[in-house]
Parts: C-alpha cells; sequence; structure tokens
C-alpha cells in the first residue's frame, strides 16, 4: 500500500527549526508518531495563523528553499515512471495515519502521510484526506505557487481513473466565484480570499473615505445572503435564544449613526517585512480607511432579548456567515462591558456611508466595534452569543495577537498574549509619496496623512519633521464637520486628518519626512520598527518615514 | 521716588529669548508699558509653571547665567553707599506701575518696578508689592538661591526703619513649619514644598509600597486638618449644595477598596532633563508607587448628593484644603464620566494601606482617580464642583499638559493641548542601579523593575534588552496576590513588577540594560527621550536604559 517510487530525494524540511532535525526518511510514521509526537500538534495550529489569513507568502516562507532546489520545477510527466492507477474508492480507504494519507490533484494521487507534520496549515490537511486538494486550494489561494506543487510532486503515488477525473472536474468550483466587482484602483493585496487597500493619497483626500475605496479585508469568500430571509440568533441569554430579523433590527431599535475608523491589525506590514520576513498579507498604509456606519446599538438589541447585567456572561462571541470548506465560520469576540456600555457605541450596522452595506462590508448586517481592531468587526453577522469564554476562533486565539521581537514559530505561546482588542496610536505619510521629487522653486513643501487612535482616544497631536527625527513641527488637524461638537473623553472613533506645510530646507537635496501622533492618553508612537517587529507583522505603528528628494529647478540655477 | 542708585550695572535679561532684547535700563517704564506690553503678560503666567510647581530649578534657569556673572556674588554692604532709610509706610505707597513697585527683605527696601515683567513666576510677584518678600519666598522655597538674591540686590533702593524691621521679622513665620516628618530614606527633590521618592530598589521590593516610602508630591504646605470638624462640600448640583462630615461619609456609604499605583507626570524627568534642559522637580524613576485605598466611591456620594446624568456638567472639579499665600487652593478637575462610571472606581479614600492616610497623603479625605495622573488625584480635599468646565487652576490651565519638542516658553499655547488624564504606558529598571558591577563568576544577572500603564490597561509584556535594544527577552510579571482574580479589562489600575534572570552575555565587559512595557492596547513606550521632550519634561517615558560593568572575577582569571 505504501509503495512510494518517489522517496530518493529528501523529506522535505521545515525552515522552522524545531521540526529542522525531522527531515530524515521515514516512511509510513505519520501522525503522532516517531519524529512528530502528538505534543507538537498545538505548534501546528499556530502554522495555520499566516494561512487562514490569506497570505500568500505563507507557504513561500514556510518551506524552505532547499526543497525547492532539490525538486523538479515541475511535476515529473507520468510518462516516464508509469504509476499504478487508483480508483476514487481505493483513495478514499487512506485517511488514517494507520492507513496512510492520500489526496488527489489533477489525476494525480498523493500519499502526504509524512507531509502532514510538516504542513504549515497544521492539521487542517487532514479534512482532505482521501479526496480531491482542489476545493482546499480553491479556498486557500496560497496554494497556487509553484513551489507548492514542486512539494506534492514529491509524494506523487499513482493516477487516478480517467473515470474518477472526469467525474471530479464536474464537481470542483470557485467559491469565489460569486464575490462582488471591486474597483480597479484597489491595490490588491490577495485575490482569493479578496484583500485589498486604496491607493493612500485617496485617504487623505476625503474625511469620510468613499465606500469603492475603504480597503477590505476578507477571510474567506463572501456569502450571498437573502435579505428577506436573513435572521440574526442570539445566545446565551437568560431567557433562551432569540432570533430577529433584518426587519425586526429596522423597525424594532432606533437607528444611530457613528462615524468610525477601522484598522486592519496588519496596517503598515509591508514595513515590518523589512526589517525580517513576517507571515501575513503585504499591506502597505492603506489597511485603514473612515466611515459613517448607520444600525441598531448593539446595546439596544441585548438589553430587548433580556440581557442583564451581573450575569456570568464576559464576552459577546459574533461569528459570520462566512465559512471555509468545512463549514467554520468566521468568528471573534468583545468584552461584554464594550459592547453593553453606553459609551462604547457597538453598531449592529446595516448602512455604510448612507446606503445598504455592500456586500464586501457584511450586507446585510456587520458589527462594528468602534476603537476596535477590524478583526472583531465581525461582517455577514449571523450569530450573537453572550458567553464566560472568548470566541474559540482560529481569528481570535491564534491569530491577531502581539509578541516580543524575540518570539518566533517555534516559541511562541499564543495563550501568553491578548487578543488584540483596542489598537495603539498610529499615523502615517499620504503625501508625498516614497520617491518622490519636489521643486526647489516651490520653495515650501506640503505633507499630508491621517492619524488615529485605538479605544476612542483622540488624536491630540502630529509632529512632522523633515529631516528624519532631528526636528519636528506640528501639523493641523482636521477632524469631521466643523459645526460638530467634538466626540465626549474615550469616544474618538474616528481618525483626523493632518497637513503641514512648510519651508523646503535650505541646501536639502533630500528630505527623509517622519511623522508621529500623540493620542489623549499621550500615548506616542515608537521610533522605529525592530523592537515592534513580531511573527505575525501586526501593531506595526511606528513613525513613518518617506524619502523624497528635491530637484534643484533649472531656471533658478541661470 | 524713583531715585535708584544702583542702575550702573544692566537690568537683568532672561534666558528666555523673546524678552533677551528688553535688557536695556529704563527706569520707571514698569508694567504694562516700554518694552514689556502689556500683550506679553499671558507667557507669564506659563513661566509661573515651574514655581507653583515647586521646582528647586526654575529661577536658577530661568534667569541666566550673565546676570549671575555681572551681579556682585552678595548684597553690597549698605555701609559702602549710605542707602536712605524708609518706614514701612512709605513702602506701601508703591504697589503700582504708576508708583513703582517696593518690596522689603531683611532690611533692605527694593524698587522692583523693572523686573516684574520679567519674573518667572509672573504677576505672583505683585502680591508683595508694598510689603514683605519674606512669606512669599518662604512659600516658594525656590527663591533661597544665591543669585536670586544676587538679582534682587541689583534693586536695592533704601534701609527699612529699624522700628518696622522689628515688627516684621516678628510677623514672619515659615508657614512650612507644620508638615510632617517624612522618613530619612526619601530622596527630596524639593523641601518646602515637600517633594521626595523613595530609593528605586524598594519599589520592586515591594508590590504595596510601604506609606512611608510612597513617593510624595505636595505642591503646598501640608495643611492641618481636624477630623471633627472637617466637612466636605459638594456644590453644582441639581438640588444644591451638600455638606458632609467625615462620620457621615464613613457611616452612610459602603467601604470600597482598591489597589491603585499613582503617578507624577514628572515621573523619570531627570532623564528627560539629559537631552535639554526643562523646567520641573528633578524626578527620577521612582515617583510612582502602589497602594491599597479603601473609602466611598464618588459616584455613590454624588448619587446620594442628588448628581443626574443628562445635566449639563461635564467635568468633577476637586479643591484641596492646601492654600498658597494669597488663600488660593490646589485644585484640579476630571471627566465626569470617569467620576460616575460603575468601571471608574473614583474613590473619596480615607485609608492608605489599612491605616488613616498620613498627612502627607492628604489626611483625612482625598481622591483617587485609579488610572489617572497624580495631580489629579487631590488631597486633602476640601470641595467637589460638578461644572460645565475643568478647574480653572493653574495646574489643569497651565501646567501639566504635554508638548511638541519644538515647543518652548515663547511659543508655547497652554490652551492648545489637554490637560493629562490617562497617562501612557511606563516601566523602569530598578535593579541593576546604573553603574553597578556584575561579576563575571555569577554567570547570570538578574533585573527587576515596575511597569505600569494609565487608563486601567493593564500590562501585558515587559521586553528586557542587555544589549542596547538589539536583542530581547520577556520579563517575568507578578501583580498582586497569586489567589486574586484578574482585574476586569480597563480596571486595571496596579503597576506589575517584573523579573528576568538571564545569562550574563560572553565577552561582554559592559550591559546596556533597557526595558519597555506592552499595555493591553499593545501600546508601547517610545524607544527615545528626544523625540519626546517637552518644555514641563512631564510624560517621560521613552525607554529605561541602565549601564552595569561587567567584573571579570580575578579567581576565574588564574
Amino acid at each position: 500500500l505504501s509503495l512510494r517510487p518517489g522517496t530518493a530525494s529528501p523529506a522535505p524540511v521545515l525552515a522552522c527549526t524545531r521540526w529542522g532535525s525531522s527531515g530524515s526518511g521515514n516512511s509510513g510514521g505519520g501522525w503522532g508518531s516517531g519524529q512528530h509526537p502528538r505534543s507538537y500538534a498545538p505548534q501546528w495550529s499556530h502554522m495555520l495563523a499566516g494561512l487562514l489569513a490569506g497570505t500568500g507568502a505563507v507557504l513561500a516562507y514556510g518551506l524552505h528553499q532547499n526543497q525547492a532546489e532539490q525538486a523538479a520545477t515541475t511535476i515529473p510527466p507520468a510518462s516516464k515512471t508509469p504509476f499504478p492507477i487508483f480508483s476514487q474508492e481505493e483513495v478514499y480507504k487512506h485517511r488514517t495515519p494507520a492507513d496512510g494519507i492520500w489526496v488527489t490533484y489533477k489525476g494525480g494521487v498523493y500519499d502526504i502521510t509524512e507531509f502532514v507534520a510538516m504542513h504549515p496549515g497544521g492539521s487542517k490537511i487532514l479534512l482532505a484526506a482521501g479526496g480531491a486538494l482542489e476545493p482546499f486550494w480553491a479556498m486557500y489561494a496560497v496554494h497556487s505557487q509553484e513551489h507548492v506543487l514542486e512539494i506534492l510532486s514529491e509524494y506523487k503515488v499513482g493516477e487516478l481513473s480517467p473515470e474518477d477525473q472526469k467525474q471530479q472536474s464536474a464537481s470542483s468550483s470557485d467559491p469565489y466565484s460569486t464575490d462582488p466587482p471591486r474597483h480597479p484602483a484597489l491595490r490588491v493585496n490577495s485575490q482569493k480570499p479578496f484583500n485589498g487597500e486604496p491607493p493612500s493619497e485617496i485617504l487623505s483626500e476625503n474625511y469620510i473615505t468613499p465606500t469603492a475605496f475603504f480597503f477590505k479585508r476578507n477571510h474567506l469568500p463572501v456569502p450571498k445572503v437573502d435579505p428577506a430571509t436573513y435572521r440574526l440568533e442570539i445566545e446565551g441569554l437568560p431567557n433562551g435564544p432569540v432570533s430577529l430579523s433584518l426587519e425586526d433590527l429596522k423597525s424594532r431599535f432606533p437607528k444611530h449613526t457613528v462615524t468610525a475608523t477601522l484598522q486592519c491589525a496588519g496596517n503598515r506590514r509591508s514595513e515590518m517585512n523589512k526589517v525580517k520576513q513576517v507571515k501575513g498579507l503585504n499591506w502597505g498604509i492603506a489597511a485603514i480607511s473612515n466611515a459613517t456606519w448607520s444600525g441598531v446599538l448593539l446595546r439596544d438589541v441585548l438589553l430587548d432579548a433580556g440581557y442583564k447585567s451581573g450575569g456570568t456572561a464576559k464576552h459577546v462571541q459574533f461569528e459570520g456567515l462566512d465559512k471555509d470548506v468545512t463549514g467554520t465560520t468566521y468568528g471573534a469576540s468583545i468584552p461584554l462591558g464594550k459592547a453593553v456600555s453606553e459609551e462604547g457605541d457597538v453598531l449592529l450596522a446595516y448602512e455604510m456611508n448612507g446606503e445598504d452595506l455592500p456586500a464586501d462590508h457584511g450586507f446585510p448586517l456587520r458589527v462594528v466595534v468602534p476603537g476596535t481592531v477590524g478583526a472583531r468587526n465581525v461582517k455577514w453577522l449571523g450569530k450573537i452569543i453572550l458567553s464566560e469564554e472568548e470566541s474559540s476562533s482560529h481569528w481570535q486565539q491564534n491569530d491577531y495577537k502581539g509578541f516580543s521581537p524575540s518570539t518566533d514559530w517555534d516559541t511562541v505561546d499564543f495563550k501568553s498574549a491578548p487578543a488584540i482588542q483596542e489598537l495603539p496610536v498610529q499615523s502615517a505619510i499620504t503625501q508625498p509619496a516614497e520617491g518622490a521629487v519636489v521643486d526647489r522653486s516651490m520653495e515650501e513643501v506640503t505633507v499630508k496623512g491621517y492619524a488615529w487612535s485605538g479605544g476612542g482616544r483622540e488624536v491630540v497631536r502630529v509632529d512632522v519633521s523633515l529631516d528624519g527625527g532631528r526636528t519636528w513641527q506640528v501639523a493641523k488637524l482636521r477632524g469631521g464637520e466643523e459645526d460638530e461638537p467634538p466626540p465626549p473623553p474615550g469616544r474618538a472613533w474616528a481618525w483626523k486628518l493632518w497637513e503641514l506645510t512648510a519651508p523646503l530646507p535650505e541646501d536639502a537635496q533630500e528630505l527623509e519626512i517622519v511623522c508621529k501622533a500623540v493620542d489623549s492618553s499621550y500615548n506616542v508612537q515608537p521610533d522605529s520598527m525592530a523592537p515592534i517587529w513580531n511573527l505575525r507583522g501586526v501593531l506595526s505603528n511606528a513613525w513613518h518615514r518617506v524619502r523624497v528628494t528635491v530637484n534643484e529647478d533649472a531656471e533658478d540655477e541661470e
């Protein structure tokens, strides 16, 4: 059964050093035995972090270069060494370490028993055991890279029978095929799931980000939800569960509007990547946007549904209607106090910028948790659960947490860090762009950007430097409408745009423009990225730096 | 009247550059005329900041060195040029710019008309017009420095009559004479008012700082309050004012106990001083301590007194019973939301560490505002006022605010920055001390310290570096009692002590030990002090650095 024609080349080795010594060939060991004892299993779920986050860099990074170099650059043609033919029925018998773990891909049959322990996506790979990889790889597009195929080719043991190949291709489909169209100006960090950010200069041109340009961060395919049959389920209440239609929500509760900035935990990850490669989407500075959200207060709905203070619940969990191939939904939770506080302003929103929520932003209903990391603002909201525990979802437990720069994928203990909720103070320069040329004849330079802080802490000052941080000038801040009253303390949910026009420093041939913001708790951004580097590349909020060249005007020189 | 025998030497010049050009001799100009137009008056109140803060460095810094060098080093003996004799009655006639402004000091009569505009303490100096300086200088001990006398000597115009001298000395007294005794181990930053901090290693030896070692930060003399006749007045309530005795508070409201860390806004100012001199007490790293406070909830008292939500009040002002010579009390305010929130835990405390409040910490009643800068935790509480406005006190309006490093005393606009309430994340190394010697034979080094953040944000991690910040290790955190439940989110009012024992790096002859803390909003400390430098030296929370030497053990070398 475990004939393995391709074992001449060494088994793949992970970059992950703890596992680096486990690469010696040992066919048939598999799950829970040999050099991969079961006690290592929790590590796999951590490796899953990057994969589920939809990054295109995960496997490229997680599996190191030797393997790619040693392997053939394409799947070896079956003609050279004819492979045995297996039926789908036969393949299906191989679903456990004892029987061997087989999968099929594009007509090939692969015994991946040995690879299972080394899969960066962890035990999720077992879901494909005995069947086709295609639906899983369609969900996690990170696999569509050349050297993933190279790794797979090592494990080929046969060919799938032509009849079964035919049937399989008929049943495969792309779960992302019904995703909505997106604005072509968005910079795409991942197509499936869709993750894109606007050109950064658009951010500072609009206090309210136009909906089409609001950054999009999906973890899974966009679900199609029929608003007529949609139900919001609420569980964990003293009087039993409650189910509400969209109409119930709109008609029975007062409508509230909140202007709130959402920011992805991975905003500005690309700068952290320059210090040392991290796992995650390579966001620029525009995984942040500001919108006006309308809907009902979560507090109102919970109180109406029977919530009473003094119970045992400590968290409010949210489940999305977006699902992976196993039927697992996106999920997250927030502290109960934030959800039920009169000052929390947590919305179940059905409108964004005055119109129905678009499909990419959670139609027909999403949570908006002002001041809190994007990941907790669950879209396509299906269920709310009041609980003593945080959400058990991958994204709450094993992702979206911060660690010391010294923590790597071998030493990380996800239980040791709290789930990110409120984000730290942030700012970035949207104009001029990196590498821009400023004319000396202009005599002045105008710098623009955004600044925001989590937890409702208002940005109170932005300092801008034109000389790399040696001297500073205070930028002019711009909030919402002039006639709006300032937000109460601790409820400044929206960003501030800022601007500074300053004389061009004489003789400077290059400017290193830097910005740093201060919030109402006088928290500041750290000077540099290396000391806040973390393996997932989240919380990237060091000073933002942009280098521009000063062009001596030809006419001036005459 | 304005005979000025001593005008040969130039008039004193302030270091303050705006006024640097106003030093040419011009007797009789005075208040609101000549080179010191009235429009400069608001600047004086800023200069007052340091003075009222009780710093010993204010005048030493505010008045520059030239003056000191040019002036005689002591008051010139009257015998050389005999001065005219004036009666107190005659002196008293000189209390306005038009009449000249005269004061007396130790039997001398001085015409300070010209100096008034240059007084770093601002217009407060006019309170002494026509009378003796002694009671004012006794209150603001900053004046008891040699070159203050040098400056004064420039303005001598006469001698006070022997009879009036006799009478004056009889009426002078030291307002600090009834201050309580303090532990001799405290490092004294200012004797009058008393400001002292414990040896820093004591901080990390005790999770609860022993009362005698809790840092003391007084702005004024300690008032003597009789608990039997003490009343707490509450104003700004819909049903009119309320007056409560200590017994009322203790018997009518439930007793609550909160463990909360208090930190002075100026903690670690000495490190900021190394970047560039600031104004304020030269605190080390120990203007922070942790205690258990017991008393009644401000919320309970306000609700009982008739407070209802939905009114126009936005702030809760506190007035101390400590007064300056003019009868002005210490004052501060906090946002109403913090005061009345169920989660705010604001106490009117009558006990500290299980005993009656000591005189230095506010006997018989003080406010404890957990998570909020020390300055708002008003001691010797006399009055509470609910108001639409913040406290109008100097300390709320023109002190305890943060500014850009580019802001100096000429450009500062105190209205442009919010009063400090919640403090940013902070940590420091208490052991080893700067300059300590570590024996190579020990093989390990143990580093200890404290970490805390404002706003109830729990410290979630402390990183320690032994190589100046290039590599980091995670310290072990220590909270309160092991069996205590963790604080709810946003209510972590107490610090964490931390400790790291790590192998001594091989070959290192010196260690630059650095610490940085992360709070539950993932805010971090900035890398360096210069970019957060501010003219008052507050919010000094960059990484703390300690250099130690590694001593190669003689025996090992044999």
